[in-house]
């Protein structure tokens, strides 16, 4: 049985290079072999054990890769193809997916509905740090890869460009929007670049880090507010003459960018929050407005499925958005430990790197 | 100058009879004799201090009257005509309400946007329990009751049934949701009409004062969870056999109602929010499924217009929904201050009560 | 190999029973042995040649059945289960169900969209005038019956009352609408009981067979309009007092009807269409308002998939809607060709046909 | 009683330059002096007589100007500001308005909804082709120019910008769609606009004069398809590779365009129509799918009222779109006779005309 190399949960703050058997295809799976793979906060969270997965997994959901093999019931693809497959892998045939709702698919459970149960690549089945990997329900989630388009003009479309563009989408951003993005690492400048292609007006990115608050502004920010040099809530309320913004994307997980984004909305504004909690969360009564300010808040998993990672490639191929300067830092899949190391503690001013078996 | 019977908040804890000249009739404005008004639980937040307003502003937002007098730019409307307003009274020329945000109406102020800016009435103009009210924008507000229905009939329409109505809406309730509604105040009741209206197929209501359990089975609600026997979250997961509920509705205001309406949410579920919060709010990590649950909270203050008056007078005489149950008693303007005894100790099984001058 | 009955369309004006061998069941499928179907205005076109379909063809797509056997791959079910499938058995993972837009579902199509692709019971694949029926995409589709509802109770689900419900939906109507249905046939009936379970006030059908007059009227009709005593556009403006509706839905498919329904219109109303034409149809200048008028215009195809069968069960099984009035004749399938004669002209106040193996 | 120079319409044929008083100003009100207006090509059907107005009245819908005098009712402006007002005009108090619908607005009819009821300016009170013109309901309708924008910066915001965008918004553009524009004139580049600032990843125009196709790319037109060198339906077809636009967009007002805008849609999609029509329209069977495609036809009536102009300065001021191309010619008032020959007969590559008095 021939072997591959993948990188592995052992226990919290070891996530190393082993090997794996490279899997059997079942009738509706695809293996795909890995061309290019990066890591993503969550893994982070994964490797801190903030977020728990069964030991000896593979971890890893965003792969760009080559169609080795097609289940025998496959349609529709063939062998060799370059594609990517969403960070969510949606079946297609659960009551979430039948009301529209992929990213929380409970296929196999009762009811259909499973909370973050489209999430399965490095979560509740191996992923993508690895020379191959095994894409279930492959005919809802491959996505060929446009001509012309290279591995790392897509690869942030499998999760962090699909998470970003979704704060924007769940904003229900319109033309002339006023819009706020609390946090510029690589989700929160793709909820700017969201923002920016759905029409924003005028668009606030809050961050301190010199070379994200650069490429917030190549991403369509029309402000940098930087949190270190005052209270941004107060900075925001300035640049909007006291008016608040319609729509503030929350896009780092914390207390304080959870309030603040809510402090910033005009009345009967949205809050669309992208972070990853890792506590309970404090509304303030004041920014709730005792809760008759006609607000919205709402979350959001990334978006997957073939369609909707066809839909940004498209976008990709168009022009209108390039995500090239996300890729910052490039290692081999041998160098994996290596990369965690430089990602998980932000060195040396990274923001993705490009991991290729 | 002729004066009129009006209540008053003097300070906390004393909301008194006194008198008032009748106030003069500007271009927009319409003067109402009031024929019947109630007292709302939010003028009881009033009287405790919880909710500051003036000293000496004259307390109450549902009117149903006749027109006395129609100012001197006001058309369509004829003296002697019978006609409700809504407890919120936009001006209609905000930003807010050219934003269809009626609510937050901000005319006057800057950028056309102000917190619960349309709640006029009893709360930054004088309001209702009197023998006569001005209702402001007049022709954006004044609502003629069909003939045929009968004054108690049409008044929970001003707020209850609008607030309550809206508590569905909001939740974007679909054909065949399973939604739960926490308290069944006469709000929380006529969310549970609301939402059989909408095509809910299975609605939950909880509550524990006996009547209101009775009356909650008259608006619509399948189940009536007590929650003094049991945890109703537990309760609401036994019901739907551990799927969870579509959308719930919040009718209370507390941390508790609050939490437990977000924990029976299935993933991608809707938390509609009536709560007036007099603190801080929690949201627990897990009922919010580290923010990655695809869920919506969606907070509304009671729509106002005469057109949502109008809408909300139809239902009433297709008979559709019958809100008499909930006037449970009955006094005169001069008793007005035995009325707040008895609503704001909520005593002798007390829904609402009318009041005519 | 073992036979089974079938009625099959053999060429313009026949439909006539036959034998066919009982189909093998691949790995997603499920074989069902129908318990009840019926046959629909759709089966009739097909009768008349109207709408093409390959000789040879079982026909019909409303299937009531047991689970005879269970594809290799699907899970979930069990055999001998009593179930339900929709006449639209999405795929669910093609760029069409990706998207929401299921009865367009193009799997196995180069782009994922097909027009009206999701339908394949007798259209492209063998239908359920059967003995048993092969369910393709099994887990997408198939939706256990609840206890207690015998087969006609739900017999309405897999077509006439998902059609007629989502002419309710598409018109987007609101608590306090005003909506118009023209005709009465089953999908109309059950687009008025749609209208009354979405909180429409005043629900006006048009139609004049006595029969169907009375049964409108039981399914929440507040006007039943005689086009025949009258043009029914003047009538309905006569009772909506010369402000036209807020929705108007077409259920028969014919021009007259289709026009009817955009000029009783408000400026800003909605024409939700079920209609199946046969020709080219004709937008009038005035009742478009010279394409002024903000309407909107939106046909639906019969939603399907396990889901929205499980919640129109619900709606059963909470008896806000009773279709069993629609059931007025009883046959077994060795008499098809007699129900057909019977329900193709539409003899004996004939509604709908329950056909039993 | 002093006097001012306005262009009216005298019979089908003649637009003339003439002379009137300068009107009174109610309490409403809000005198404007005209700084810099334009003509529309719904002026010219007026000219031709295609779309009747009465005998003397002022023409022209496109007012940038300077507060004259404020009526005495009317705060929150200052003479002496610069303001736009929209095309359309709401009141605010309607019931159309109160319902979101502005554009249908029926102030002053029985129900509140009138067809178009919003367009008054040159339509049913006198126009901005004049030194003057009196806004009705200045508080729901003007709007302070931006300090640093020219008046021809501006110019399209009344109704050019805002009738193109909401080509865009009506046919819910999401991120990565790909759409079609049918027709470059003034109204159709800035639906292309539109469709790029909501995200669109393809956007395909369709025109023939070369002018206006080199200002489509400017506008944002991935690819311009010239209509008199094949068919435009097939040449889209061919462009997406035979999967159709999921939005198309008609800003021409013919059947030709009508119904290949119908014809290029995706099964699902949606025909966004913006065309001022002069006969009835007809539905091509095959391009409707009989009725069950799942099509969305909805057209508007340009936005107005102060808040949808304040946006569309904002995304001029933010310089997401640049709108001065379309401004080809300009003109005095006293030469406005000159200015509608020229217009009218599209001469000389003649898009849009800059009017100053």
């Amino acid at each position: 049985m021939p072997k591959m190399k993948v990188a592995i949960f052992v226990e919290p703050g070891r996530i190393v290079l082993d090997e794996k058997p490279i899997p059997d295809v079942g009738p509706l799976d695809a293996l795909l072999r890995i061309t290019t793979t990066t890591i993503c906060g969550t893994d982070v969270h994964i490797l801190k054990g903030e977020y728990p997965v069964a030991r000896g997994l593979t971890i890893g959901h965003e792969p760009v890769g080559v169609i080795e093999k097609l289940g025998s019931a496959v349609q529709g693809y063939r062998e060799g193809q370059r594609v990517i497959a969403g960070a969510i892998t949606p079946s297609g045939h659960s009551a979430a997916c039948l009301c529209g709702c992929h990213s929380q698919d409970g296929a196999g459970t009762k009811h259909g509905w499973k909370p973050l149960g489209g999430w399965r690549f490095g979560n509740t089945i191996d992923g993508c740090q690895a020379e191959y990997v095994l894409v279930p329900d492959a005919m809802a989630n491959l996505a060929p890869v446009p001509d012309g388009l290279t591995d790392e003009q897509v690869l942030m479309c499998p999760d962090i460009m699909s998470t970003g563009f979704s704060g924007a989408e769940s904003g229900r951003i319109r033309i002339g929007d006023t819009v706020a993005v609390f946090a510029q690492g690589p989700i929160g400048l793709c909820a700017t670049a969201g923002a920016r292609l759905m029409g924003a007006s005028t668009i606030i990115a809050v961050e301190s880090v010199p070379e994200r608050m650069e490429v917030a502004r190549r991403m369509g920010a029309d402000h940098v507010v930087d949190f270190t040099k005052g209270d941004p809530v107060e900075e925001i309320r300035r640049l909007t003459d006291g008016r608040g913004v319609d729509v503030s994307i929350e896009a780092l997980g914390r207390q304080e960018t959870f309030e603040a984004s809510l402090r910033v909305l005009r009345p009967g504004g949205t809050l669309s929050s992208l972070g990853v909690y890792s506590g309970d969360l404090r509304i303030p009564l004041d920014g709730f407005m005792a809760g008759l300010g006609d607000h919205t808040i709402r979350t959001t998993l990334c978006p997957g499925g073939k369609e909707r990672m066809r839909r940004l490639m498209e976008v990709v191929a168009s022009g209108r958005v390039d995500t090239r300067p996300l890729v910052t830092h490039r290692f081999k899949l041998d160098q994996i430990e290596e990369a965690y190391d430089l990602f998980a503690h932000q060195r040396d001013g990274v923001l993705k790197v490009a991991i290729t078996p």
